[in-house]
């Protein structure tokens, strides 16, 4: 080589050579430039979370919390509050707060007191030595849990208070249509008497609203053990599930929920309170007794036999009185109540892990704190899952992982009530979840049985729980049932008659704690629990329900010997918070709520008076406009997924865009304005699409439907059917494109 | 060298020259990576816009939009939208819709035609040959403009139609103080008369809900040449900017706002429509005259004579009546009116430049389109400016730049109604307004005289508001008055008696086209126009507001030659529209905020009954919560600029965070609830905060304390008083750490 070949040479090497050292730069930097806003979800984290929760601490969790009572309103309630705000700091949350709500409640007196609540039978003529009393409590049956002093003894809370005397009349299920048969076809005044009605198949406080609307006094509800309402072949407490004979569920009469003094608004110390007289509280005494009471009071009933139909479990000839056989006749029946409206302190607990790219976007998950006694299923079952819950995404944020949006863990005060706490925060922090919630998953109950998992959700959600429950092993597998979905799909199917049919995921129901998030709010939901088999108790709920039998032992050693099925729900939950707060695109499918919306219409049909196509034609009216919108809606959720499809994910702001559209659909479908209220004690109805009171698809419409005077009812029909139209227009203007509407 | 040297050199010089390609590697990626999402605004941009904003484009514009009238519901009302969309294509616009509304609007029968509106004296015993008749239209001066055939006669919108006949009584302004004089002082009976009133001090609408009131059957109203209400040293019309002898202001006699038929939801095909009787309509007939006819009627009246404090301007003798002096005793007079109410098609025109990071982060601004004569002057000036400000965006996307966020540009129809068109796009569009508008800017009239800018904006914006107008250059500089800010600081400071006082801004005011996005959804606003020396015609309006001569002559000949003053309001607009659509950063400041409301606690005292906090404490309640709110929110203000300061730039969701909670700021003082209406035709008032009726601040509990029935009043204050505290600590929590609320 000569001079010249070597200075060539050495060019070429160090252009070479420089070259690559650009590529390995660019490489270097564009490696290390990704930008963490655009990150994926790490799917490990799925696997390390399912594996990383312990049955063990659940078992723990539900001992630890059921050792003592918890009802809103008594010093337990704050002790609960500060042991779940130490439990989560403990666990590694960033900020746990405490927010106290002074609310109405009412409680009872002891049941040691000469005050205290009770049925009696006595003679007029004696009335201070009565034939029969009702039991102060339930039987202990000898255990420890159950002989504390504070465990509260059943009742029904905001019942009229008072000492009344009157004559006994049963009407079976204090349905509307029974008392109807008593009072026009039998001809039995129900003016001033008191009625005995069986638990099941409507709620307890539709039971007292219809007993006060026929004039009736007073009201006592017992749980028969009828096959047709919810005796299976099962043992009673101590030694099964079923209800022993004192066995008395306890409960709520009001139909409004959230705190009675200060609806819409929280109850704080500036609060506008309404007075007690304002409320719409029931004017009826209310009170239940468990079966072996009913069966004393039963046995001495005169007059009418029972039409075959109203059938009861008990071992007496049903009768249906009014007042008592010979020797009898004269004997009367009292009801003393005692209970006190009392306004007090509950506590919501509220618990932060920040979100490392998305804090302003939330994911919420909660459970409500307060039992009528000691609530092993209802709710410590879900508190017992949600703290385990916390604690493995506590740990995960301690080893420096964090979720891409901020969980948001909640503990709600006085449920049992009203559903107080967590409606009073959805109005206190109304505006922070309307902009930034995107979902609230509620745990209640989390196992009241070993049959199936029942889920619930926003119609959109629907596949995000089918995915998760696919992922949750079978607490109890058999060779065709590897998952929670299996056993889904085999036990509840949308449609037994197909064997292809999906697990039935219907949208949530109101009752607890997610109902102010849903139909106050919007907020997208999920609720779910493990439940028995309905098909055994499928005219009411678990026969131990609100009795003082949710004892831990009964949980342990009978619904969930081994904690599985507490294991796989707090996995199938802890799955569904980990892909909706870590996923960069939310697991949402709007072309579900399309679908779901087309089937409501269907639906409607069934709901609503014969031929009412024909009836809205007569009035002018005609649905081609709503099936119009429900066409658009569908069309914009079509075109909405195919944009998703191509969107550009190296652009976190085109993503927010798509997420914040999924994330607010709910919101679209709350109307501005009040819907149409049947009764004064409903609270204040917004969705169009779904009711909280049981109303059917489309309740505004519905309830004008049913309105009473007939120039009213159509306007209100003809209003009602706009309103609706006009959410699912603007639900679809809220999907299509955000330059093109 | 040895070989062995020469292979050391050599690796050394490849290991050298590897690193500074891996260098340069970096930095060429490093810089191609910049995150484009999180880009700066173009500084430059602001200068290029101010230049392309040309006077002359101005000048043609309006030429052109005051060829003919534009009254809404007429033909001019279509083809007067296509007119804005076709230009808006052609400008570049990427998409414009017309968007059409059935809406409830009232017009008068021709000038020519027999049954025209008129007033009449006449005598009994001849009444078809009358005294007096009062002109079918103004002096036209021979003007071309003003000889065509559809020029609209004055009237007022929504009076009731019929053939009334009775005596005349003076009233002054016919405000309630004046009707309480003449019936109760005076003795007159007003139940059954005609009245006659002044134009100025109160609106017209609520002149004629004050007449109802008193039970009059007819009001007729006339502009004064009074210089107590807005004389002042011009010449008339055709030289001058006052009113000439025949000309009269029309307008609308609605309160709420609007589509009558339709409150709270959009004017479509499948809308709930109320029945016209249900409107709220006046009951009275109102009809306007020019002060020349005023003048032949006021001449002949009897009775009383006015109060020295009752003065007008007319070179007549004001006498209150009731009916007139000799030898015109018997004479009687008449209204007749019959303008039909009529269901109509409006539009609205809606163009959108797509923003190029945050598509779905509007900015909009509007202006509406129809007029009640040619509407030079309103809001022609107006919608001049607007085609201006959008050919230039839409020029410089045609160059392939966008802005950060969405352009919205709208085009309303029917405002002189009701403000309807703008109304029923906040109706049909609320869901997409409510999650994604920044702000709504008004242009309605720009430009009324040459004195002074005078803006008005929610609180956060008025930093903006103040900075862009030191960008621009004063159409009229003088040494001391370079830019806008320097006039208005001079010439309309906060505190005339403070010379370092800035200028003066308030809370943009109701009645225009932003009254539903600020009132209804909560969308922050900024208004502004160019208007005379309001200390000359401080009772009042420009004087020849609503009359037909609003021509372009009037504009380019007297009020803006040169069309300077337009061009400066463009300006002033196009630098706001640019920032607030481009910049990273919102230009809000929310401490800003938090100083006016403690402001409106301190005028609440002025508004509110005399020793207010003494009263309420009578009645059991403290102003300290609000007190505590409001501190709450300014707390959370500075807390919310320190973190601001401190934002990582580089993370565009954390940006987004951070301008969503100033977006979203003046939602959370909407409350769901109506607030307390004084009058049934008063629309849903939902800010706590600002009254769209004039109220005065915190409208709610000012309302309230107007309440008749005293234990009704101090239960609603009570409420009303929970309501604003509940909304100013709402608003606090939206603006603290999104995980620390």
């Amino acid at each position: 080589m000569n001079r010249r070949q070597v200075v060539v040479i050495a060019v070429v090497a160090v252009v070479v050579v420089l070259g690559i050292g650009i590529g390995i730069g660019v490489l270097i930097e564009r490696e290390r430039a990704v930008n963490p806003e655009a990150r994926q979800a790490d799917e490990a984290m799925s696997d390390r979370i399912m594996n990383e929760i312990n049955l063990d601490n659940i078992r723990t969790n539900l001992k630890t919390l059921t050792a003592k009572p918890h009802v809103a309103g008594t010093a337990a309630d704050l002790s609960g509050a500060e042991f779940i705000q130490q439990t989560w700091l403990d666990q590694g949350l960033d900020i746990v707060n405490i927010l106290p709500y002074n609310v109405l409640l009412q409680h009872p007196p002891p049941p040691t007191s000469p005050d205290r609540n009770k049925v009696e039978i006595y003679n007029p003529s004696d009335p201070s030595n009565p034939l029969f009393v009702s039991a102060a409590l339930e039987d202990a049956f000898g255990e420890e849990d159950l002989l504390q002093d504070d465990i509260m003894p059943p009742y029904f809370a905001y019942s009229a208070a008072g000492d009344i005397h009157g004559d006994l009349v049963y009407v079976n299920y204090c349905s509307m249509n029974d008392l109807e048969y008593v009072n026009n076809t039998l001809g039995i005044i129900l003016q001033d008497k008191i009625l005995i009605a069986k638990f099941s198949r409507l709620g307890r406080a539709k039971k007292a609203y219809n007993a006060e609307y026929y004039g009736a006094k007073g009201l006592i509800i017992y749980p028969d053990p009828d096959p047709e309402d919810h005796y299976f072949n099962e043992k009673p407490y101590p030694d099964g599930i079923f209800m022993p004979s004192s066995g008395t569920s306890r409960g709520s009469l009001l139909i409004k929920t959230g705190d009675p003094l200060t609806p819409g608004y929280p109850a704080k110390e500036y609060a506008y309170r309404l007075k007690p007289e304002e409320v719409g509280l029931p004017k009826i005494l209310v009170y239940p007794i468990g079966f072996g009471d009913a069966e004393q009071l039963l046995s001495k009933m005169k007059g009418k036999e029972k039409p075959t139909w109203w059938s009861g479990g008990l071992n007496i000839t049903y009768k249906i009185g009014p007042g008592f056989a010979a020797p009898y006749n004269n004997f009367r029946v009292r009801i003393l109540i005692n209970s006190k409206l009392i306004r007090k302190w509950t506590y919501n607990v509220v618990g932060y892990i920040r979100g490392e790219v998305e804090p302003d976007r939330y994911v919420l998950i909660g459970n409500h704190r307060d039992s009528w006694v000691l609530g092993s299923v209802d709710a410590k079952s879900g508190t017992a899952c949600l703290l385990e819950i916390s604690r493995v995404f506590g740990k995960l944020k301690k080893e420096g992982w964090r979720p891409r949006r901020t969980l948001i863990f909640g503990s709600w005060g006085a449920e049992e009530f009203a559903i107080i706490g967590s409606t009073e925060y959805t109005e206190e922090f109304y505006m922070n979840l309307v902009e930034r919630a995107v979902v609230y998953l509620n745990l209640d109950i989390a196992v009241a049985g070993d049959y199936v998992l029942m889920p619930s959700a926003s119609p959109h959600l629907v596949e995000l729980v089918l995915e998760a429950s696919k992922k949750v092993p079978d607490p109890r597998p058999s060779t065709s049932r590897k998952t929670l979905y299996d056993t889904m799909k085999a036990r509840n199917p949308e449609n037994y008659s197909n064997p292809e049919s999906l697990p039935y995921v219907p949208m949530v129901s109101p009752g607890s704690d997610h109902q102010a998030f849903m139909y106050d709010v919007g907020v997208s939901c999920i609720s779910a629990f493990y439940f028995m088999n309905f098909n055994e108790v499928w005219q009411s709920f678990y026969p131990l329900y609100h009795t003082s039998y949710e004892t831990f032992r009964l949980m342990d050693e009978i619904i969930d010997p081994g904690f599985k099925t507490h294991l796989a729900v707090a996995q199938f939950f802890a799955e569904m918070l980990r892909r909706l707060s870590d996923e960069y695109i939310l697991p949402m499918n709007v072309e579900l709520y399309a679908d779901y919306i087309h089937s409501q219409l269907q639906q409607f049909a069934y709901y609503s008076p014969p031929n009412i196509t024909e009836k809205l034609a007569d009035h002018g009216m005609t649905l081609d406009f709503l099936q119009d919108a429900i066409s658009n809606f569908s069309s914009a959720a079509a075109h909405f997924r195919d944009s998703l499809a191509k969107i550009d994910k190296a652009k976190v702001l085109d993503v927010r865009r798509i997420n914040d559209q999924m994330m607010l659909l709910d919101r679209a479908f709350m109307n501005r304005e009040e819907l149409p209220r049947l009764k004064d004690r409903q609270g204040i109805q917004r969705n169009v699409l779904f009711s909280s009171i049981g109303l059917g698809p489309f309740p505004g419409l519905l309830a004008a439907l049913q309105l009473k005077d007939e120039e009213q009812r159509w306007r209100s029909v003809e209003k009602q059917l706009a309103v609706l139209t006009n959410s699912i227009q603007s639900a679809a203007t809220t999907l299509v494109d955000v330059t093109s509407w």
